[in-house]
């Protein structure tokens, strides 16, 4: 997509430090760390979510994920990480090409993510495995 | 292993509201959601960190998380989602089993990650890309 700042980085029209790339995926440092050595895995084909994706792209995500965090985590000589994705502005994705955050972590880095767990009532449990698995199969 | 509370519910010790299954992933509610409808993705094989994963293993989580999110968006007639992955205590994680979370959003759900971007000095981007890219090569 022209206007997308992560399209052009695939095409090496906005500079960016590259840490791997295949026919497929890149990844790069993100500018604005979270964490020192915070990496973004991308498609280098224009998706905005991840529900978008082709099972195979998908797949290939996953599949460098690991080494990837490997080599983070390695680097930053991290306790731990994090990995982290949006979808819509709702849930705070920025560029709307889809992006794998790679965050190191270490024990006492001030950082945590904010997690508020909800509570069901009684039934709504079973309701929502109902819709979720219906929306599955549809 | 024996202790761990996600092998229990692979193998149907602990009762769970599974919404997807097959020979390697489980997908089932999060008993304490973030927002109602979060799910969560596992391998049925115990490794704690995303970084242990057999890269077909990982390639089969990410191949499924599409239709999956798609699903968990439908039934929560979400906005949008994360994708949220611990490792490590000082990363947030809890349940020492790889789980990706499935958090569907909603516009002004009220709801947000921390995120505070920091800052590289001058050089220190490179720097960070040549460790990580050397590490990847290791």
């Amino acid at each position: 997509m022209s206007d997308c700042i992560f399209c052009k980085i695939v095409a090496g029209k906005i500079p960016s430090e590259k840490v791997y790339e295949d026919e497929s995926l890149l990844a790069f440092m993100d500018i604005g760390p979270v964490q020192p050595g915070h990496v973004l895995l991308i498609p280098k084909k224009h998706y905005e979510r991840f529900t978008e994706l082709p099972e195979d792209l998908a797949a290939a995500l996953g599949r460098k994920l690991p080494a990837l965090s490997r080599a983070v985590v390695a680097a930053a000589k991290a306790d731990g990480f994090n990995l982290f994705q949006t979808n819509g502005a709702c849930s705070g994705q920025v560029v709307p090409h889809v992006h794998i955050h790679i965050i190191p972590r270490h024990e006492g880095d001030g950082y945590s993510f904010r997690w508020v767990a909800g509570k069901y009532a009684p039934g709504e449990l079973q309701t929502w495995r109902a819709k979720i698995a219906a929306a599955l199969k549809a």
